[in-house]
């Protein structure tokens, strides 16, 4: 899984039957501490993920392992938001 | 899924039978605001996209579930025209 | 997929069984005008492509999704040649 | 596989119900000596693995052919915890 | 597919009990002429290779379409000792 913040959301009127109202949101993968790094991404939130959580994401087949997204053309899902992350025994990020 | 342009079209005529009559554009990845990162990969269009439109496009064994990809040796596929993406609370893009 | 050319061809006596009268050619990825980009990559040859020739590739489960490669321990197959290549409305390559 | 070094923990309270008890550890992507190489990625574990320790990782759908995976969203998973590594006739890794 | 060569091995005691029994070699992906490339990774060995042969290795599902890796955690194998390679018309690797 990656980790990832939230930073944007699409919206596409013309698209598969199976992704009406599904919400897709624009992400960017971070590091262990949640500094931003490599190029952005666009996943299905299945857990009500908001505009800046950093979330971890599921890709490829993994990605249609929930309810929300069975049998659905989508390679990478929000799967949890992340409260805390814990480095060398030390928090790093704690969500405010 | 990645946010992508259609830059252009494939011709083959060998290809596997699977693949006839299937439109096969051309894509380049772009970042948030659609400005191009990454290297070039072809999709087959699902959703009658056109030169210039951005794209979400599912990558992998996702790519195989739409009716039009079912059973089919395609690795990507474009699910949806991107009207609008907004980043930060602004709209970046918007199709004209 | 990828847009890749044909640059040579492997040779393996010790393989999986199911790989015995496969071909199995070098590949290096190209961009959208026929340009090599990255690494080379092997894939199973389904088209009787030649050396030379560009082709498309599909990589992962998709890749045993023809009748030639069906439960077959191989992540990348040649699915079609490639005739022509249109970019921004210009014929950009054309298989000579 | 990859070789990879655990080095953290991630808290997620809201997640999807089959993630509930998962031990989602931090890992970095080391080489063939252990020293990091890459961006950092998360992974269940399914090993009792310990900060520290390095362990391998199985990624896609892969990452679901174990008991504790089996059907659920996740993309990577600690298989193994190495304890040691050889390379050119030579120790280059032993486990603590 | 990738070019590999085999350059090392892992010890593993606790592990994935599909994983019993099962060699993991450490590679190195190489070019087109066994040039060293990318990082290193492991895969499941089903063909016998040694230290210093060069393979092909698959990734992701297709790693578990042998005999040997069926329904395993693993992401990778080898399943082909290569003999020798040609590109351009000229042998540019031969298995001594």
């Amino acid at each position: 899984m990656l980790i990832a913040r939230v930073i944007g959301t699409t919206v596409s009127t013309i698209k598969d039957e199976k992704l009406v109202s599904r919400k897709l949101l624009i992400l960017r993968q971070t590091d262990e501490r949640g500094e931003p790094v490599g190029k952005p991404y666009v996943a299905v939130d299945t857990v009500d993920a908001g505009a800046g959580d950093l979330v971890l994401t599921a890709a490829g087949s993994s990605a249609r392992q929930t309810n929300i997204t069975k049998d659905t053309p989508v390679d990478a899902v929000i799967m949890a938001v992340i409260d805390s992350l814990e480095v060398g025994g030390e928090v790093v990020f704690r969500k405010s």
